[in-house]
């Protein structure tokens, strides 16, 4: 029966853990405040109990400063492979990837693409860097919680992965959140306006391949939508914003990018040219 | 044979009368400089006499300053149907009805939701707004451009719902120039990430029906992805974004808005809550 150590039991790790319980694994959880419980699973009364019991460590706690807090009780790494499924930024990764080498073990990191209640249903999805044969060892036991994608052998690549997909849905909420509050404070009807929204984001998602097409080659003159035109047309969100008694702030950035865009010559390139704008 | 006025020969104007000519309509074309033509149109001598060839009247020109500029010229709209397919706010839309029914015309707003090269191509979209009774009339003509979609009889309907979709774009936009700016500066390869990242916000737009029943419930408690869990996570987008000498900017108002919420006391309601964060 192939085993596992779940360490950390906030709402992900609990879910993490019930997941592998679930499928039948015999699982060891470990967590740093008392009273939180797993059915099913056997509670280690330290960290070095919980890294003995399973070749495969999961660790999912606040921040990366918290597993190198748990690495310092960990003991020796030697034949362990450890999975951490934090939330951190890939130089965070790469610092505890370098931990657990030290320490004698393997490192894969990990980036949870679902919310903990999704944990082990369809749709959810785990990025994964690191050690891909450690990675390659164990994805049969990772795939009990979602779909397991290898990024790269950089440890860093599964954070960075993670955290340039939640931009890209923060900036869609925020889209979306702007557009909901215009809709309200006219009077209109939300609930009527969302599957409008949701069918004209998908149309304009649809150009996204050829903006990755642009980026890449660095080519961005459009006979389509140009900057300039686009500035001009800018105003009229803080005009109308205002008039409805709201705050522009989501398409502030926005704006602020295409200005820097066309001041620097760019007046006639598409929109993807504000990848650009990013640069500091 | 039906007939029908265009005023303005910018980039769009040009593709509306195109798009006439082609559907075998009688078109009159009128631009304020010289030197622009559209195959197959008349070019009429003044405002008047483009507004005297057709009961059907397009505006599309630079700004809704520009609208009551050409009518001031237009002379009696008695008998004429005025459709303003010019960028603007819902207010200036209502200034310009105005003007229009002044001068004894019907009005019907309009919000182009395509670039020129689709229009008369299948996906446009035209929303309208203002008198109903003209804008059925005119339907069949108008739906030569785009799908014809009316808004309501406040003739800042199409202008509202225009730019509330318009914002919608430019969030999501944001969020994949950010998303394609941090796996470009990580050396990833942008052109494999593209569709990785239009699943995810797929995936991620399915909730937004959900989103909207909590906008108008006003019903914004989660046991999913609660701000105060989304706060805590924040800083790893700025860190990973400085680390790689990226501007923050594109996210920065969602992290102010959450910090805003969950000071408010909303840090255990879900993200939609930010809706009210854009209030002034």
């Amino acid at each position: 029966m192939t085993s596992v150590t779940v360490i950390g039991l906030g709402l992900m790790g609990r879910a993490l853990a019930g997941a592998f319980v679930n499928a039948g694994l015999r699982t060891t959880v470990w967590n740093r405040s008392a009273g939180k419980e797993v059915e099913g699973a056997r509670r280690a009364e330290s960290v070095a109990a919980a890294v003995g019991a399973s070749s495969l460590v999961v660790v999912c706690v606040v921040n990366n400063d918290a597993v190198l807090g748990v690495l310092e009780q960990a003991g020796s790494l030697e034949g362990r492979v450890l999975v951490n499924l934090t939330n951190g930024t890939p130089a965070q990764a790469r610092e505890v990837a370098a931990r657990v080498a030290e320490l004698g073990g393997r490192y894969v990191d990990g980036g949870i693409m679902a919310v903990p209640q999704v944990i082990a249903g369809p749709g959810a999805l785990v990025l994964y860097s690191g050690s891909r044969e450690a990675f390659e060892e164990h994805s049969a036991t990772l795939e009990v919680l979602a779909e397991a994608r290898f990024m790269g052998e950089d440890a860093g690549a599964a954070a960075l992965y993670d955290l340039a997909l939640l931009s890209g849905m923060y900036g869609m909420f925020g889209g979306i959140y702007h557009a909901f509050a215009m809709v309200r404070a006219s009077g209109g009807d939300v609930r009527e306006f969302a599957p409008m929204l949701t069918a004209w984001l998908a149309a304009m998602m649809a150009g996204t391949p050829e903006a990755a097409e642009e980026v890449v080659s660095g080519e961005y003159t459009t006979e389509v939508s140009a900057l300039a035109m686009n500035q001009l047309a800018m105003p009229n969100f803080f005009e109308a914003s205002k008039e409805l008694g709201l705050r522009g702030d989501v398409l502030a950035p926005i704006r602020d990018m295409i200005d820097r865009a066309v001041e620097a010559g760019h007046g006639a390139d598409s929109l993807t040219r504000l990848v650009d704008m990013i640069k500091e």
